[in-house]
């Protein structure tokens, strides 16, 4: 709940201001929920929201949401239409150049937009913009990240000291435990559908979980996150059941290093292929390159998959309060893979890690 | 999974012929990913699907799903390129028109779609066409919708049987057990966040669940499903705890007595608003009608909202092979609500109700 001192999300509007001025508009419609509530808190699933030039705005929802609205959102003046970005561009006066969000209204909705929209209104596409300020996370948003991972690691430690991943067990189980734990801990639901990964299915870097049993010497892959307040977490780690043959406690000392050189390079000021290229750099000095089949990691906060992406191709680089994962992994079909994984917060000097949890091998 | 026998997928290609006729195309690329699903199987998070106007087919995704769309496509060639929609127009030769989803399709991505089309393809709007074929089930689709409420019900059944649902326990905690037990029972994910709505809660008919504290006396509106291989379940019970005092035994009388109305009016050949009104009446006699704030209800398949609705607006009649959910409500803020939804097939005569559970009042 925000409050009258909760100045977050006037201040992410008033940065639209530059954007606004650089396409020459008069107002931007914020139509994709996301942004919607980024930029005012509301967190219902029918919004849209108008930024006008001079920073004044409207927002509008249905009738459903007339008292969360009024609850969440106390600094923007609501109206109560079904249509809410058509209710929207009806208000609005006076030849004007409105940007609409064009990398999420569909072609459809871009048509009813310009069928209702008053004769002197332009519509201007938009993209990007809002997707920028989001890259930089303010105090409060880091918090919630850190809360959230936080939620997410307790639930992995409770289920390992509880006993519930176990030879004999199906992957389904352990994922079923798992978003258990998170749910009792507080998580609204798991930010993505849980991985459990065992024995050959570890090599499959996008398996699901599914009915196989647990069995010893299985590598057994977990990757999962949990959803609260809008923010998600995202870790992975790779046990080994009983015993770790060669193989496995190879692979899983090269993606160890890996991930901790990526970690490493996770600082201001690097470009991101950089920090791709830390992690890669090792697992192909070690002869793996061929089966780390993805790329090292990407951003997370209201979305699970974010800016910034650090892969082998692409720009950008490295700022303080940015978010990132490092998740090298080694898959190498029929025999097995490995994938560790922690979500960052860029800062001043060494990034902060808010998925603590041991990364030596461990058999379980 | 397919096998050779399995020729759903290419029936329902087939009949896009008509659409594709009707606008003079020579192919349609589906991107919506619940519709490549719908005509190939595909269950991947990255594909896109070209159909021309003979009939074949080419289908797209990147390199992390090359075995999952041998196994799950075996009759349609596919490409490996992470850039599906615009792979597969690249493919396409000569002056063509080709439809392309509107309603989905951003306004960003058609501008990419348009920019990296070959010089004479004609890129043409298409709306509401796969979701007209999806409005009859075909026997499978029937099949894993009955199997997918049968566990959803289980799920609710056992967690009474346990005693899980009882006074002093939260709202979430409720909502986790019976998330657990879904996934217990082989569901994917709940199809959407679980609603456990206690108390003064229950007025508000989209609560969701909160650490809300359950109490003697309370109404408490469970409503709930399961994700499974694609499809969804929808059911809503609303439970008394401890003793149901008259005001609450009285609107609980009147919604059932309107659910079982509007069941009995969801016959092939009904109008929908005429299903509406049949629940609607009987909770206006009652005097209830201001508090009845929503439709009444929904088809659901391989989306949990899809059509047809049941409303007090609209067009459209019923037929066999179709779904609905029936779900009046009654809803009195600051004292309490009652909701109870079943989902329905619509047979030659009268529907199937797919949620097999009581609906008399249950005192916990």
């Amino acid at each position: 709940m925000t409050s009258f001192a909760d100045t977050r999300f006037s201040n992410r509007r008033r940065a639209l201001a530059s954007a606004i001025a650089a396409q020459r508009l008069d107002a931007i419609l914020v139509t994709h929920l996301t942004h919607v509530r980024y930029l005012s808190n509301f967190s219902g699933s029918n919004a849209a929201l108008l930024v006008n030039k001079d920073l004044t705005a409207r927002i509008c929802t249905d009738g459903r949401y007339t008292t969360q609205i009024a609850t969440e959102v106390p600094d923007i003046e609501a109206l109560i239409e079904r249509n809410s970005a058509v209710a929207l561009l009806g208000t609005v006066q006076g030849p004007r150049r409105v940007g609409f969000e064009a990398d999420y209204l569909s072609v459809t909705q871009l048509e009813k937009l310009q069928a209702a929209a008053p004769e002197d209104v332009q519509l201007v596409p938009v993209s990007g913009v809002i997707e920028k300020l989001r890259l930089v996370k303010d105090n409060l948003s880091q918090q919630r990240l850190r809360d959230v991972a936080a939620l997410a690691t307790t639930a992995l430690d409770d289920l390992l000291t509880a006993g519930e991943l176990a030879v004999g067990r199906r992957e389904i189980d352990v994922a079923a435990d798992l978003e258990y734990r998170m749910r009792k801990l507080g998580a609204e639901r798991p930010s993505f559908d849980t991985i459990v990964a065992s024995g050959p299915n570890s090599a499959k870097p996008h398996h699901g979980a599914s009915d196989r049993v647990i069995t010893a010497g299985d590598l057994v892959t977990i990757d999962f996150g949990a959803h609260d307040r809008g923010f998600n977490s995202d870790m992975t780690r790779t046990f080994v059941m009983g015993h770790a043959d060669e193989f496995a406690a190879e692979i899983y000392q090269v993606v160890l290093e890996a991930q901790l050189a990526g970690v490493a390079a996770a600082t201001p000021g690097t470009q991101l292929v950089d920090v791709d290229k830390a992690c890669r750099d090792i697992i192909e000095a070690a002869g793996y390159g061929e089966y780390f089949v993805h790329s090292t990691g990407h951003g997370l906060g209201l979305d699970v998959h974010e800016a910034p992406y650090a892969a082998q191709t692409g720009t950008g680089v490295l700022a303080a309060g940015m978010t990132l994962t490092i998740e090298p992994g080694i898959y190498v079909p029929g025999r097995g893979g490995v994938r560790i994984e922690d979500s960052l917060l860029i800062t001043d000097g060494a990034p902060e890690i808010i998925t603590i949890m041991s990364k030596e091998l461990t058999i379980v």
